[in-house]
């Protein structure tokens, strides 16, 4: 049943429940509306309560939602009433940094683990994480049943990491190396590359002299 | 006309690009072709050629795609024949990954000033460049003529650097805040939150015993 609802609802509840949070928590709003939501997130009312509607039936007419209630639903829904453990691989610049955002706290997610090849980088602490070897990589996704990874290495090497992750037993994977990554069919790939992203609304901006 | 084109289809040109370029520069492949593409991205070759006819006729029927000549074409459409300028404000742990990264070199950008509020941080050198005091962020960018910008500051004080990018002229904006950002039409935003990403790939995660 769950596999009936397109991924791209899917794909706004997190951004709802963000949205949610920031009332509940920064303003301290009891009740919303899908008004107020779709005003704030630049989304139509009508697009929020026809996503919202695949999962069931979270406010009333006129009163609207109850935040804290559709923030529990939603955690729900997007399985995030527990904490999943992350593997991290790769701990350059950009895996230091990630390590340190506070960002995941409270938001369903934990660096756990945190890996590398190098051996200056090896036993080092890094945001109360010691850096393990790679080769460590199997033995403690397979012993901690983690199943999320982010891949912070050179795009030379993802492919292969990500190859050793899925074997391990991993089903999210959030890629940061700049290369598309071939998985098996029930393994999830989330991308993240900021030079796409510019690239694509490069295409908007008038073309300026050199 | 360019305003026709499905934005979707407009996002799926980088993805492109960053394959050709890898089978280019990193396997010397003169020739490919939908097939050969859309087997290394996970995309049907016919949506590949559906894609780029939106914008002409790139391959012959048969001999397929010369190489080198459709990066040339794909880096005219996306605007990437110059190189952008970026400036970036917030020189934390992220905005320190993402001016070290040396992805944006030769795919059509270079971050050329680097902002931030902390005054033990403005005046330092990170990579090359002199972390700038924000207080100097519209005159900068109206001066360089800067289009694209990076926001890497915490969420409470996003919006309020958006609102100053957007009146010095900045018309991209990359978004690494975990914020929905309110700008303008004419302004794009394109966001960047891993635990957005990772919540949408929890969805489907069977739930673990916490």
């Amino acid at each position: 049943m769950a596999n009936q609802i397109p991924d791209i609802v899917v794909g706004r509840l997190p951004i709802y429940l963000r949205e949610l949070r920031l009332l509940a928590e920064s303003e301290n709003k009891i009740t919303t509306s899908s008004h107020e939501l779709g005003r704030r997130l630049g989304i139509s009312s009508a697009q929020i309560r026809k996503d919202l509607s695949h999962f069931g039936e979270f406010g009333k007419q006129g009163t609207g939602y109850h935040t804290k209630y559709l923030i529990e639903q939603l955690q729900q829904i997007l399985h995030l009433t527990q904490e999943w453990e992350i593997a991290l691989v790769g701990a350059g610049y950009l895996g230091h940094a990630i390590v340190n955002y506070n960002g995941f706290q409270h938001r369903g997610f934990r660096i756990s683990r945190l890996f590398d090849s190098d051996p200056a980088k090896i036993g080092r602490k890094m945001n109360d994480l010691i850096v393990q070897d790679v080769a460590e990589l199997e033995e403690t996704i397979q012993k901690r049943q983690i199943k999320i990874a982010i891949i912070v290495v050179p795009a030379n090497t993802a492919q292969r990491i990500a190859d050793r992750l899925v074997k391990a037993g991993i089903e999210s994977i959030l890629n940061y190396a700049p290369i598309h990554l071939d998985v098996p069919a029930h393994v999830r790939v989330s991308y993240s590359d900021p030079v796409i992203q510019m690239q694509h609304m490069a295409y908007y901006l008038a073309p300026q002299d050199a």
